[in-house]
């Protein structure tokens, strides 16, 4: 598995010298990004990208880890058992035109060459995999079209290839840092949970992110889910959960999708953290790339704003939160401190004429209060008196995780940005916030 | 009240030479956008902003439509007192220090000078009021951090300052177009029923947003938010559903955010459309905006991704949606149309090479089947094949109203862009697609 993301060496099998095609955007990529060898093998063409061209993989003099192919369907076998013959480790088989066409026969060719020589396989039907750490990427996107992530604490494992590609690429757009990436197509060899059992050993993953559609064996995977949810969180997005889901994913790739109760069980047993939605998978793995644990369920809210105080305390009784009951002596300073018209209670709300110092008043009250397990921080930057300050106030280190909510248009999303860079997560809605905060805390109490 | 929102003049008291202060604020920005005759009022200034200042509102020559009051709370009876006497027919009281601080004798105090010269009043305590029209806005936010969403078909009314504010701006940065927004604060008088009453006579107004903690007359409430929903959808995110979010509300604007249980009936009656969070206010509101009604829950899912077809089905099966079964027609012409490798069924799978030719190969075929009432489109633009000619394709104008879903980082924001400002309305997850369908339907068969 380790040449799977850190190979020295890498072959594309189906190099192309056509821009537009998949074998050149991969054969580009590589060349410009990845930090070890790249061979193009393509038995018509001498040189591509200025790249000595092979005819065959077994003609390249060095040994090879790692085997991109992106051939026709029906040649993929027979370049799998060419593989095998040079001693190739691994084979990321973008090619479609498999199970997930109906096309077993021709998959089940695919893994007989691939057992007779110990090659092992990602996909087909794929998109393959990303290492950040050392340039390795066998996406074939459009650089005007697809931004990859900074390089972060996150292990991304996808069923579906677009899914992976629109999701790392809104990622970057959240500047959540990704450490590797994995699209795995119709997993007739590496599945899911051979790559969660890597990752759980992974030092360079803080918490993996999965959508998954059907896995192909159960209790292999809850065994995965379970060690690997003891050493950092997974957060898991499950699509098929109804009929028609299902049936959807079926013709997508071929995931018998089974029992949609049985995996919330399955879950809930391991500590997953599961994600309701696209949006929850991506909020949920970004509080865990800041955090990974709390030490419970009170919140405190701290607020400019009094409508979105109440919208948050609303929402935090409805996941499940506890309101934290601030100390006495913790009300009696903020009583001291704070400007009359604040009203000191939870939600704190500490007026639309707040500015930054009076953040960092409240903030420096509440790291102190054991009645407080974690801050969620309102901060409208609209209103006149706070602005880019806040971003030194909120980043100054406190004894208690801060989980930020700002929402706006051009300045916010440029406050928002300096936030996150400096170490706090945030979102753009009370309840987005909130929710986070309930990933963490159930996360922790597992 | 329609001096409220198209006054002649508007009269600034409490004018300020200082920037920085919410008066000078008020002024340059009326200066500046309003197309009508503003005049400064200070005792202590001779021109601000290079405007004419008066000493008293009753030493202006002019009528006076409009006064917007921000001077200290206490002077603000003598001051309505005033507006009275020179025939002022609105006052938008935008100082605090009422009720909400517990200061009900004042506020009394300001009702009785109201009352007694019939000038209607909005607020105190609040932003006030703006009308894209003609530039009128009484907003003191500093342009730099908030930038004002351009003129729509969208009457927003909140009971929050700093909430509308923020949601305003983050209305601008989705391109959800405003024609009116009302902050009311204390609503001493103009309150969120006159706004509905007024908002369903407004021919500009084609959906009405609010935000509302607790209103002041239930049954007025009520029957004014039954006569606008007959007209014109109105959705509504009510804040203080819980106890502890209840107790928050009163001691923001002073409101009795009553029984959860109580609205919801109301809402369901009067056919308005709950949004339960900020997110769904705005993605509903959104919606809203491109249109009215659909005519039918029989949803069409078109993709280029199959994840996101699979995560749309599910949603959809959630919210209550019914997966069109297409006539054996359409199936017959997109068998016929499509590649092999298609997934002829709903979802219907373009598959990842889909170029934007076959979005309308797909698109032709459905608008004409009777079995479907809105389209979903989902379109992930990470893929190499398809790119800005999608934005032609989708607003070509078809038979089935069509809510999209496209996610990802700078090249996708612009085509949402382009897509929204040429009248599709774009989502960035397949469930917030699926939820502003679900809020069309629900209001539809209301």
């Amino acid at each position: 598995m380790r040449e799977l993301f850190y190979p020295r060496s890498v072959a594309v099998i189906g190099a192309s010298r056509n821009k537009g095609k998949v074998g050149y955007a991969i054969l580009e990529n590589l060349k410009l990004n990845f930090k070890g060898k790249v061979y193009p093998v393509n038995p018509n063409a001498r040189e591509i990208l200025g790249l000595k061209c092979y005819s065959s993989v077994l003609d390249i003099e060095d040994d090879v880890d790692l085997a991109v192919i992106c051939v026709r369907a029906d040649l993929v076998p027979g370049i799998v058992e060419e593989c095998g013959k040079k001693g190739v480790k691994v084979a990321v088989v973008i090619s479609a035109g498999f199970s997930e066409v109906g096309n077993r026969e021709l998959e089940e060719r695919l893994i007989e060459a691939a057992r007779k020589y110990g090659v092992r396989v990602v996909g087909p039907n794929c998109i393959g995999v990303v290492n950040n750490e050392n340039g390795l990427s066998t996406l074939f996107s459009d650089p005007e079209k697809f931004k990859m992530p900074e390089n972060g604490n996150i292990a991304f494992v996808s069923h579906s290839g677009a899914l992976g590609l629109a999701v790392m690429d809104k990622f970057a757009e959240m500047q959540v840092g990704v450490n590797k990436f994995a699209s795995i197509g119709n997993r007739v060899d590496i599945d899911e949970s051979d790559l969660l059992e890597y990752f759980s050993r992974d030092k360079r993953v803080g918490v993996v992110a999965m959508y998954i559609e059907g896995v192909r064996n159960g209790r292999k995977f809850f065994n995965a889910l379970k060690k690997c949810s003891k050493r950092k969180p997974v957060v898991v997005l499950k699509a098929g959960k109804t009929e028609q889901g299902k049936r959807a994913a079926f013709s997508h790739t071929a995931s018998l999708a089974g029992s949609y109760e049985v995996y919330r069980g399955v879950f809930k047993q391991a500590n997953a953290v599961e994600a309701r939605d696209l949006e929850e998978l991506m909020d949920y793995v970004k509080v865990f790339s800041y955090y990974k644990k709390v030490s419970g369920r009170r919140v405190a809210i701290v607020t400019n704003g009094g409508g979105f105080g109440i919208i948050a305390t609303d929402e935090a009784v409805n996941e499940g939160l506890e309101l934290a009951c601030f100390e006495k002596k913790s009300v009696d300073k903020l009583k001291k401190l704070l400007p009359e018209h604040c009203v000191v209670s939870n939600p704190l709300d500490l007026t639309g004429d707040a500015d930054a110092y009076r953040y960092e008043l409240a903030l420096r009250v509440l790291e102190k209060d054991k009645n407080v397990d974690v801050i969620c921080v309102i901060c409208l930057l609209q209103l006149a008196t706070v602005g880019r300050e806040i971003v030194h106030v909120l980043t100054r280190g406190y004894k208690k995780p801060i989980v930020a909510c700002v929402g706006g248009s051009a300045y916010s999303i440029k406050i928002v940005k300096e936030l996150q860079k400096r170490g706090i997560p945030v979102y753009p809605t009370p309840h987005r916030a909130i929710k986070a905060i309930r990933a963490l805390c159930e996360y922790s109490e597992g």
